[in-house]
């Protein structure tokens, strides 16, 4: 260790400067591990040579990342077969979501569909029905996009008051990929869809079915039928070999193992659109037919599976916001549960309906904190409180539910999911 | 099968309209199978559950895609350890390359390196020499980027003609990957970089250590030190738990298991920039240091393993381009060795030394056709042919080979490797 006023000479940044005016650690840490072994003598994995390129044709995560998989919750995911799992957003950072850690939702569980047995119908208001092989949707023209596909029950339980503790628990149920497929759109006008139809009924190929109804406007505007994401075939979990992409839109729509779209002129009021994915209001009554996912966001670093294990000193806040609506425009965070807010940093300049990275680099005294952040997007639209959603929505809900989301972040640097009033 | 008449009267968009006037098939296979069993009937995996949610705490790709992994070419790496593989580009689509199939290229093997045991030392011309921990790293403020990785020596076999038989083999020493990591010039300022100096020396915790220099002024410009890609961990051959990244530059700078950066007033002349990634020219002597990859580009589809499977019609033909300089502008596709060229469709809006992918909606009769593309970035470097190339570098080379690539597409879809004249 040596003196405050030593580190101040080599510290040239604004960031910097402000860690060591309070104390702070970082450079500190830094020179004292100058003598420290593991840099100065040479390791045994400098002395051999590691695993051949042939090892892995096709790889996986190192072991000593096993904290970042998929996990489900045993209370609230009874049966495993038509349940959910979540996104480890704990431990992931920047914005693209690996196919193998994505979340999962099943309503009859993951198929087996190979391509060749693969059809896609479109019938109901058309010209003429027409059905797909696999391999004729590969000769439309093709799009990529990046967007997030988030569950309209993703903080569920936080209706009833903070239960989970865990970002993956709480706000798992979404991902963000980059999608090639060709536009719906292409597909409707080769059927020759009727211009009076205002709906399509979409359903997939494995026993649930999961019928949903869109409208045709939706579905005219920016829907993909996608067979790749992240570069790469769908995985059996997401799909494959076709899925619907329903950008901005509740992920139900989503339909996976793609089957069938039927034109229509009403809404065909499935089960999944009537019993499932209406929000329940205060009075009783269903609200239905809440496709677009407001805006929001969560501070995933640090957070209960995350905590902080340093002392006080730099810390680099971070979490993710996205809108149905559009882009996010600007993310907000606390430290005292709401009371003051200062705007966090953009890793990117926000894309269309795509997850975007925030940060905030700041100083951590080592005292207790509230953690929140407040999403805002392009419609101008804020990511609302708990006690505002609950005052529109009651408490019978469980979709829908975009609230600020609070980590209390103790002087240990553990976190825990709390509410403030 | 119906009559062209009534296939034109269901058809909407120019394109298909083409594809009708030439005879094209699409609509039509699409009708024949109206009567399909395998739309018709129930099948069995709509009868039956399928995996539960907690069948695969991360996941990998369905059985089926085995066509989509890494290989390395056994004649061209008889020593797999210090040796590469190729990412299965012909097989992909968009933008992003899964970690999975991410090329490897090591010098002495991936090692296996925890997150406990990594040190990275700044030391030389410093004010005060530093070692980080991992954690130290992760108290900076990050950075989020797409970029591509191209390996010097990726298309280096067709110096001497065309030998490799897939755009996987040509081509595939190459990745684009959304990295999450500290600026280099954050770490830089903070040990105090002696303003006079010219370079820093790079080098990984391998055995082959693979010491690299970088001049200043990239090294303070756009440099990453990355700790994650496409948002989890990086995997173990690409270079856990931190690597660098240098945009647009040659991969053998982007250092693995990052171990120690050197401010320096001179270049190393380290083996792997002297006797290795230099270009000798065709009077034997050597051109060093051409770190920047020019732009590129190459059809992954149809190409040699990916060949055309149906009949003349609506066929997408596809590929990637890149550029070190900058954005990808313009792609152009030539269907005839490179006598007459059409304009690509670029996906998405050419980003910072990043992959683009293009589109040319096209019809075929059927007929062979030799197939090139030809990238133009934003500097308005065009891609050269093989010609201009071996025109200005000879025969001597192994890296830095950017020509234009040619297809021979046959008149039974299958493709091969050919140079033209």
């Amino acid at each position: 260790m040596t003196s405050d006023t030593k580190l101040k000479a080599t510290s040239r940044r604004a960031f910097l400067k402000a860690s060591l005016a309070a104390g702070g650690t970082l450079a500190g840490a830094g020179m004292a591990r100058a003598g420290d072994p593991l840099i100065t003598e040479v390791q045994p994995w400098a002395q051999g040579f590691g695993d051949p390129v042939d090892a892995t044709p096709y790889g996986l995560p190192i072991r000593f990342e096993s904290d970042a998989v998929r996990r489900n919750v045993p209370w609230l995911t009874a049966d495993p077969i038509s349940s959910i799992n979540f996104t480890p957003i704990h431990a992931l950072d920047g914005t693209i979501t690996p196919q193998g850690c994505a979340f999962e939702r099943h309503h009859s569980g993951a198929i087996e569909l190979a391509k060749p047995d693969y059809r896609l119908m479109i019938n109901g208001m058309v010209d003429k029905p027409l059905v797909f092989s696999y391999e004729d949707l590969e000769r439309f023209p093709r799009e990529n996009h990046v967007y997030f596909l988030e569950c309209a029950a993703n903080t569920g339980m936080e209706w009833a008051g903070a239960q989970l503790n865990g970002a993956q628990f709480t706000h798992g149920m979404i991902h963000n990929m980059e999608y090639t497929g060709v536009s719906l759109r292409t597909l409707l006008e080769e059927a020759g869809y009727d211009t009076s139809a205002k709906w399509i009924y979409v359903e997939g190929a494995d026993a649930s079915s999961n019928g949903r109804s869109i409208p045709m406007e939706k579905a005219l505007d920016d829907v993909i039928v996608a067979f790749k994401a992240n570069g790469e075939a769908l995985r059996k979990e997401h799909g494959y070999p076709v899925r619907l992409v329903v950008p901005g839109w509740e992920g139900n729509l989503w339909i996976k193992w793609l089957r069938r779209i039927e034109v229509t002129d009403q809404p065909v009021e499935s089960r999944e659109e009537t019993s499932k994915y209406t929000d329940v209001l205060a009075d009783g009554t269903a609200r239905k037919f809440t496709w677009v996912m407001d805006a929001k966001s969560v501070v995933t670093s640090p957070s209960p599976q995350a905590p902080i294990t340093h002392g006080p000193g730099p810390l680099v806040i971070t979490g993710m916001a996205w809108s149905g609506h559009g882009r996010i425009t600007r993310v907000d965070v606390s430290k005292d549960g709401g009371k003051t807010w200062e705007t966090a940093r953009l890793a990117r300049e926000g894309e269309n309906k795509a997850l975007t990275r925030f940060y905030l680099d700041t100083e951590w005294d080592g005292s207790e904190m509230l953690l929140q952040s407040r999403a805002i997007d392009e419609t101008g639209y804020v990511q609302p409180t708990k006690a505002q959603l609950r005052e529109v929505r009651g408490l019978n809900s469980v979709y829908h539910n975009n609230c600020i989301q609070t980590w209390w972040v103790k002087p240990t640097g553990e976190a825990e999911n709390v509410e403030v009033s």
